[in-house]
């Protein structure tokens, strides 16, 4: 089992991309009859990723690809055969293997679209459809959004600090895994950097990509002016050198000496790069080198371990660097590896059909306890098109005529709405009855949305540290029954 | 292009998995008429990660099936002709391109096996071959290598804490995208977790898949017990009940009324799982309650951001665990979630093909300099199996009679080698000419050998905490060229 073919490790199906509990139960719900009955869940964090203020939300185009192929193969099935219980006997009897076999996907699907600025509690994608298939499909749904929201962030963050400097991610030597890379660039691209190294993910997903040379360009020759000629004799227009595989400042001596040639045949040497070293003192030192031999268009490229607070910290020194290399710290999120994307039954059709049972998931602590209903998120805006406050509330009941937003947290915190307060809904239909609605947005659609919304914000809100609060509340007549249902819960279920 | 389907991401070529510059390298050598000269290359790591004092090598069987199906698709050149220069030119002209569609891989690899312990600075992995292949292929090496070496030496870690506990993975839903799921699922069973919830894993590996039930089934039901009683009514001897939804110590008392159920219709419930709280506290109350009940064959499973250091003080507070789910902090090695391997050119034939120039990449930083040669790893043992100390010494350069350990870092400490001491050379053949020499070892056995090797370092080795340095050294005549190296070096370029 151990050869199987990397090569191959997706195709033809993802459908078992899941954790067994999600078939178990999808059994034990077939067994009981409880297949069909008619269930909601929503997918939300419960903090923003970085000690942030926000999120970007991506990963939905690959979700929409996973469920319109969801369906489990003849392979799949029989691995499923293979399983045993404790005793020895199958896990699956063969008839819930029939029904999983000619099963078709047909819930409902909304949710924000890729870009959206999202916060804390405030459901990304919600499901509503037969228990088993929203039940099933949880562990996939979270795997992809979970990483591609927190890359996104990560890239808005690391693109706030460049301004509007060029930033470069070139992560995928670090990255978790071919996919991990994959998914990462495709998510940073979203979030904001420009370019990837990563070539497959230029081919799959239409991102632009960059890159030069590595040290061992320059070791293969005998020495670093040889090598950085050759380098510009394969790319007369293209070439970025890289000074630092011996001595630094020694090295953009030796690229201006080449940049002199190139000028010479007609030619502009593009840039150089620094991947080691104090890249504020070296950045200026090379800046001053490049100016003075009359190349003051020669971009300073700088790679190493860069991530939204060193950047924010080199700039304070005056470092030139016209370019950012972001890598590791990218790619894996490195300061924060996961975000915490939970996805949680929020609502049952009753038994009899006469409407619907909210559910709630109790904990100790009131902020990781879930909202019931069947949620929208509504942004209220200002003229300008800031956003001022979010308010989730249950679409299956009435909203009352003067609406007032309260903070789960602390519900002497209130605030009514101005009626005439601009909004948007942000949860948008994307299947319906497992079929999609219509095409998704493009990701250079989903990026310049991801731009557009970050900047959006009060700069309060994009500070790294210590950001202000975004208010986002409960309508008052949701948070009020969703009070009363913890006081129930705990009732009956504490003691 | 935004859609590109998820489900076939993988397939049918990833041999664009790499940095473009890797390409835009291969072009130059080959412009430059370099591309068959012959090169060594070494993968490695620095410094053992978790701020541990051993890794375990994984993820080559991935790299040989990469390798083994190296070729350049129609799709792969189409998009390669595609790019364009600044200038809007084809940054890749079609007689190369032409170049890589005839190419065949036919490097020689030697590599350590998989569940190798491995050291800080040792090649996990040599390449020797045409330059301009060895080249190529580095991202994706390092991709696959770096990551599964990390989740290895996690889960082995892990493993060390439970000790003969039951550990399972489950952290598909926190994972790096669904391959940084599937690969941390494969790297953590080879590093000694005993099964995965990844389904999709277990099917592709071999892996045991293990799961029950999740809170929303919980809260599909009525109440806890009706819940807990259906769910053994689909698994009659393969429950585990979740019993935190509510109140977690009256979900034991609705386990325990349902298990006395199941016992008089012949069947024992498995387990009960605590998912929140104290665990330390709830577990010893769990298996008090169940103990007096008559069910001291239950066993506690537990989970909630669990990882090594928290498992090693749980037990010192008397946690009665049985088996313990990881999720976040295995799958995404969460406290440093990148190892930072690195690939490095050591030997290039000479042009006139009388010998090899070894090569080296300076750094200000003593430990970042690389070790020229064509580099093998021996491995010296007590009688009983337990390492002593590893060698590094160029094959391509003869062994004297006497052999001498130094330190690279400190030149001061060196060891004599007596000649009768037991050695193994960890570096054995994968690849000769592009072909695989035999086939690997299976997961299963890899996973033997990492357990085995782990067990075999002196436990002041594994320590969490401030470990024992392992004495890994460079052979006295190794040590010696590579300070005349570094001083030529840095005298001919840095003066």
């Amino acid at each position: 089992m151990n050869s199987a073919p990397l090569s191959g490790l997706y195709a033809p199906s993802l459908s078992l991309l899941t954790d067994l509990y999600q078939l178990t139960m999808a059994y034990g719900y077939w067994q009981q009859g409880l297949q069909d009955r008619e269930a909601v869940f929503h997918l939300y964090f419960r903090r923003a990723p970085f000690q942030g203020g926000y999120a970007v939300a991506a990963g939905l185009a690959h979700v929409a690809d996973f469920l319109e192929n969801l369906r489990f193969s003849d392979d799949d099935l029989t691995y499923l055969a293979s399983l045993r219980s404790a005793k020895g006997a199958p896990l699956f009897p063969a008839d819930f293997l029939a029904y999983l076999k000619t099963m078709e996907f047909r819930c409902d699907v909304d949710a924000m679209p890729e870009g959206t600025v999202a916060f804390a509690n405030e459901p990304l994608l919600r499901v509503r459809g037969p228990l088993l298939q929203a039940q099933l499909i949880e562990t996939a749904l979270l795997t992809i959004i979970n990483f591609q929201t927190l890359i996104a962030t990560k890239a808005a963050r690391i693109r706030e600090a460049a301004g509007t400097d060029t930033v470069l991610e070139f992560g995928l030597r670090r990255a978790q895994g071919p996919d991990g890379g994959l998914s990462a660039s495709r998510a940073a691209y979203l979030g904001g950097v420009d370019a990837t190294s990563n070539v497959l993910a230029g081919q799959r997903f239409g991102i632009p990509v960059k890159g030069t040379h590595a040290h061992s360009w320059v070791m293969a020759f005998e020495d670093e002016e040889t090598a950085f000629t050759a380098y510009a004799q394969a790319f007369p227009d293209d070439s970025v050198f890289l000074v630092d595989t011996y001595d630094t400042l020694e090295g953009v001596r030796h690229a201006i000496k080449v940049a002199r040639t190139m000028r010479a045949n007609g030619h502009e040497l593009g840039g150089i790069r620094l991947d080691s070293g104090d890249l504020a003192y070296l950045s200026r030192e090379a800046r001053e080198l490049l100016n003075e031999a009359g190349f003051p268009g020669v971009r300073i490229v700088a790679s190493n371990d860069l991530e939204e607070n060193l950047i924010t910290s080199l700039k304070l020194q005056g470092a030139k660097i016209d370019t950012w290399g972001i890598g590791t710290q990218l790619v894996t999120a490195y300061n924060q590896p996961a975000l915490g994307g939970v996805y949680k039954l929020a609502a049952l059709r009753k038994p009899d059909d006469s409407g619907w049972d909210f559910t709630i998931k109790l904990s100790e602590q009131l902020a990781k306890t879930s909202t019931p209903g069947i949620l929208q998120v509504r942004r209220y805006e200002s003229e300008k098109g800031q956003p001022r406050a979010d308010m989730l509330y249950n679409t299956a009941e009435p909203l009352p005529a003067q609406l007032t937003i309260v903070d789960p947290l602390d519900a002497t915190r209130r605030r009514a709405v101005r009626p005439e307060t601009a909004f948007r809904e942000l949860l948008e239909p994307v299947f319906r009855q497992g079929q999609l609605v219509q095409p998704l947005p493009t990701l250079a659609e989903s990026r310049t949305r991801a731009h557009r919304e970050v900047l959006a914000l009060d700069p309060s809100i994009r500070r790294f540290l210590n950001p202000h609060t975004y208010p986002v509340g409960l309508e008052e007549t949701l948070h009020d029954y969703r009070t009363r249902l913890i006081r129930e819960k705990r009732g009956v279920q504490g003691g």
